[in-house]
């Protein structure tokens, strides 16, 4: 009966300081360059001279990113320190501390928000990076998760979304379009078990992975010119990368990385697989830009980070992006997704950055 | 009718890099120090080497932090700088940057999104605090507005909430108590105009003033003990400043700074003025602990800065904070407010931060 009632608990009955040490479980212990963590008015740390501060703030917001009915608390909570950690890879940094803030309606069980403060751990925990603070606040509406995440990066190595050129080479890692398909199967009422073929397909968008490992090797190789991460969809995505210079771009579709689970996924459900791919988002892999002859450096310095590298095309002087399709027809690249506007669902709401 | 529909615009109709434009409508010019802001994955910046990164988030959530009935959108916006600004205050340092995180359903008024934007601006402005990044969200459920602030200070010269000794001076800036009764004033159904001799204590609530010139002068004195803001009321905020010596006070309530205004307010309800003082919360003004021999160096110090100062007490060994009322009573201090806990909302719910 204890055990029942300890499983029903809410954190009204916790109290705040309950649901600030759920969050805050483990001690940090302040070092040189870790002046001040958890416990104070704010946190304070130092950097060795060379580097600079790296900072990204992102939000997941229950009922929007994330529905308890498909997405379990362990993951919502890696999932909120990976969309943070995506940000930071994608300057080519590498992630240090973080700051939480954690806003919970009362009647939320205590289980739930430990389980999320488990998810965040294991993340931090996978890429060495340290909660140093934040806050807890309660809402009378949905829940609201967000994380500010701190990286550090030789000024010389830092990768933004300028500098791509004419006639660059396009890359993209990984897969695209299985956070797209997994969000369908999941409106569609379908919860794969992790035997079916399509549950890659909803584990892309529940527990992505950031491509920290690949983007400090990206950055360190000095050959990359532009880079992003890829979290409203590519075709999205693409546009930010190559719009600060008035580029446009040639896709060919036939390159684009498809899993073989949105293949299957397509097939089964008669859409195109590089269309949900483009109009996707959540994919959390890194889009960048660089010369064509120095592809074999590129490929070698994701070697040893295991990370799939598919080149999808070429920016151009065109300003418009053209997707060769498999089918031999060239279409424009479809709109991305706005979450604000209504009659706008094709794609994954991710929280978006500026 | 082209100007109603304009004041009628949502953020539905005018999407998500609408919202984006408002809060960064101010173009950020990176320079030496100020690497990557606004546009990118993430922001980056250098301190010079001697400086501490000093970094802080807390939230506002509508119908919990503030309500529009009684809260214009322009003091939302003052207030949720304020509230983060005050924590880099109470470390002793100077802020620099912010980065926030608005979610906001998509039935918001443009009108209000702006006059919020406007409001962070204004205080931006006036702590010359420069906005380099953040993200927009929509939700179901009640606006939830996130700020990061990031501050520097000397290494020497951070303030933290260790380090009172048993005997210490207990002093406090400026006025307690005020936005409690703005609080109890507001849910009343009461909000006075200006020419109201109650409304200081309403625009103590909705509108705080950071106490950054103080936090300042006070570090540099190389004289403070502890500090910390008083966000949660002076009882749990004192309690935080002496928990972690294990060290109690004597509180005498006779010189803590009660306004004119709390005192009339105290007056027409009935209440005792240094209870709503020392219950309270969203003061944001900073407490601290030094040697009583020291003392005239630390009113010189806040001169320039036109912060009124407070000797309210005394560090002791006990580890109870005993309060020695008006009436010649003496009691213990009343228990803090935990904003989680139902049948406790003696005070404001602010946002409480580790």
């Amino acid at each position: 009966m204890v055990e029942a009632q300890g499983a029903e608990r809410t954190i009204e009955d916790l109290g705040e300081d309950g649901l600030i040490a759920i969050f805050a479980a483990e001690p940090v212990a302040p070092g040189s360059k870790l002046i001040v963590a958890n416990g104070d008015d704010a946190a304070a740390f130092m950097l060795e001279p060379q580097y600079a501060s790296v900072i990204t703030t992102d939000t997941l917001v229950e009922g929007v990113h994330f529905d308890f009915a498909y997405s379990p608390p362990l993951k919502v909570g890696r999932k909120l320190m990976a969309v943070n950690l995506s940000d930071i890879a994608a300057m080519g940094a590498r992630p240090r501390y973080v700051l939480l803030s954690v806003t919970v309606p009362r009647s939320t069980m205590v289980e739930t928000a430990t389980l999320i403060a488990d998810g965040i751990r294991e993340q931090c925990r996978a890429h060495v990076v340290t909660v140093i603070g934040g806050n807890t606040t309660r809402t009378k509406g949905a829940m609201v998760l967000t994380a500010t995440a701190i990286g550090r990066v030789l000024t010389n190595e830092i990768l933004t979304r300028r500098g791509t050129a004419a006639g660059d080479a396009l890359y993209v890692t990984g897969h695209i379009g299985d956070a797209n398909a997994g969000l369908k199967l999941s409106r569609s009422g379908r919860v794969p078990d992790p035997r079916d073929p399509l549950y890659p397909l909803f584990s892309a968008l529940v527990d992505p992975a950031p491509r920290i490992g690949a983007g400090r090797a990206l950055a360190k190789t000095g050959l990359v010119h532009a880079m992003c991460d890829v979290s409203d969809g590519l075709g999205r995505d693409l546009r930010r990368l190559l719009g600060p210079e008035g580029l446009g771009a040639r896709i060919d579709a036939r390159s684009l990385p498809i899993s073989a689970a949105l293949r299957r996924f397509a097939e089964e459900s008669g859409e195109v697989a590089e269309l949900i791919g483009l109009e996707g988002g959540e994919d959390y892999e890194l889009v960048f830009s660089a010369d064509l002859a120095q592809e074999a450096a590129l490929f070698e310095a994701l070697a040893c980070t295991e990370t799939p590298l598919s080149r999808i095309g070429f920016a151009t002087a065109s300003k418009e992006i053209e997707v060769l399709m498999p089918d031999g027809s060239s279409i424009p690249l479809p709109p991305g997704y706005d979450h604000f506007r209504r009659g706008n669902n094709g794609g994954v709401s991710s929280s978006d950055r500026r």
